[in-house]
């Protein structure tokens, strides 16, 4: 008899790489679009749970590696700053975004077709 | 003046999940072609610079966790045993191979007009 079928599910995970470096991964979208959301890197930080030195050190280094920033800080102001994510690191997010909905995508499409064709 | 583009790299990793377990990651897939490639364990191990334990335990929780075995281990004969992929281990790594061929293909597309895109 055989044994039943578990769940299966296919699983995928997308990273950009610039300049043979990793440059944009599944914690770096998060976190910009935390910060697109809150328009702090504190609270971005603090909705996914990652120290705040973690997030800081994320951001500095995607800044450094794109050819331009993806985020910049305000000084000074009535709020006294605030971090917001630029034109370009939008473009970027939304990119990385439109990737992971296509392999999504195909993963779906490939459970579908590898689990339904197994006797 | 703008930095100069560096070259974008778009990554993808895949792995299959049974019953919420890694059931086959990159690792195993490439495990399971260099037994199919030696008919042995150790010599797969050495192929990949995998130590043996990490290999016969990888193998073990993979025979584990698919309803079939991927690998089977003979004992006996005249050259004391060797290790097969199974029928059932073989259609899993075409399918896992065939997806790891989409993802490159959606990526290969994706980087094209992704940056091509961009100013």
């Amino acid at each position: 008899m055989p044994r039943p079928e578990p769940t299966v599910r296919l699983r995928g995970k997308l990273w950009v790489e610039l300049g043979g470096k990793n440059a944009l991964t599944e914690a770096g979208a998060d976190l910009l679009q935390q910060i697109e959301a809150t328009g702090s890197l504190s609270q971005a930080a603090k909705n996914l749970r990652f120290a705040y030195r973690r997030a800081w050190l994320l951001i500095d280094a995607m800044n450094k590696n794109w050819p331009q920033p993806l985020v910049t800080t305000a000084t000074g102001g009535k709020r006294g700053g605030g971090t917001r994510v630029t034109e370009y690191g939008q473009k970027v997010l939304r990119a990385y975004r439109d990737l992971q909905l296509q392999l999504e995508h195909l993963l779906d499409v490939a459970t579908g077709e590898w689990w339904g064709n197994d006797e």
